[in-house]
């Protein structure tokens, strides 16, 4: 048994929203007692984790860490054609790829007390971007 | 068709514990012959993975690796309340992510010879830890 | 329901091969109209990853953060059993992972138009690497 359901989300430049409540109402509406609740993103410029969403202050040093691993404006990168962000932002998308899934059980998801699912926008201007939830159980 | 087990983990601090067998009996007792077993963990300061299990020198290079990825009580760091592996277990655990999963064929792990999944603490001191296993199929 | 297939796929060396076609051929040969098309690779030095498949300049540039995440032959590793580009495969292997799993509905992959599901082989020379794809919906 499988449920879906797409929505698209705004971003407003780099940085994270959380969608958990979003991907929560996906669950209830699935009927789906126990499984597994699968949220994909149809891009490669930014990506999907699952973080502590108590402390906003977390996810401004996980943009601290992301400028190192990949840095913008790079002189090494050959793919620049929309800019500085560009190969900055597939670089990281694929450090915490375009999926996260989490457990289903007496029809919730069983994401821990701290755990939020965020949508990580790596391009510095606003985007529209696709997101895909399929419920299987 | 789904069947889901959940079972606590004792760490003794940053490190790696091997939890295939623990896995592989609750996709025997599921009965699911061909599906994927999905592997979460509800913390944000340790992480799941899938590597070379038999050299144990692989596990202490991956921490190598590890430190300079998101090193401990780095000074740009804003988040530390709880002491200098705090952030870095944040950085830490959304490289390798908290769910894993492997397909299942014949009632049994399709994982690899040399494979094994591992809980990775990324905290210093011990923690006990919550695994929810889903099989799907 | 799930449906599955493997498949072996011969790598040239280091670099990376598109097999998004060939999974969609699984999707297509399951039947399943609305579920999860999961890919793993049984292996720890190679990987799987969803990134951009319209300029190669971004597949060079990835390897060159890639060199920068888990260098060739680093003093520090312990086990260099099979030469500089053991270890270092090891650690690409674990940043992106042995598995990435894409939405199916209408019977198609939910794939971005931009996206691709690439193999990553991490050794520097030719490997046979096997895949499994299962689909559950």
């Amino acid at each position: 048994m499988a449920y879906q359901d797409t929505f698209e989300l705004q971003t407003r430049g780099r940085g994270t929203t959380e969608i958990t409540s979003r991907v929560a109402q996906v669950v209830a509406a699935s009927g789906i007692a126990t499984g597994v609740a699968h949220v994909y993103v149809q891009h490669t410029s930014c990506s999907l984790m699952i973080t502590e969403n108590a402390d906003p202050d977390v996810l401004k040093d996980l943009e601290t860490l992301a400028r190192r691993w990949a840095p913008d404006g790079d002189p090494a990168y050959r793919h620049d054609a929309e800019g500085d962000d560009d190969m900055s932002a597939h670089g990281r998308s694929i450090l915490t790829g375009t999926s996260v899934s989490v457990p289903v059980g007496n029809g919730k998801l069983l994401i821990g007390t701290w755990q939020g699912i965020c949508l990580w926008e790596h391009r510095t201007h606003a985007h529209t971007r696709t997101i895909v939830v399929t419920v299987t159980g």
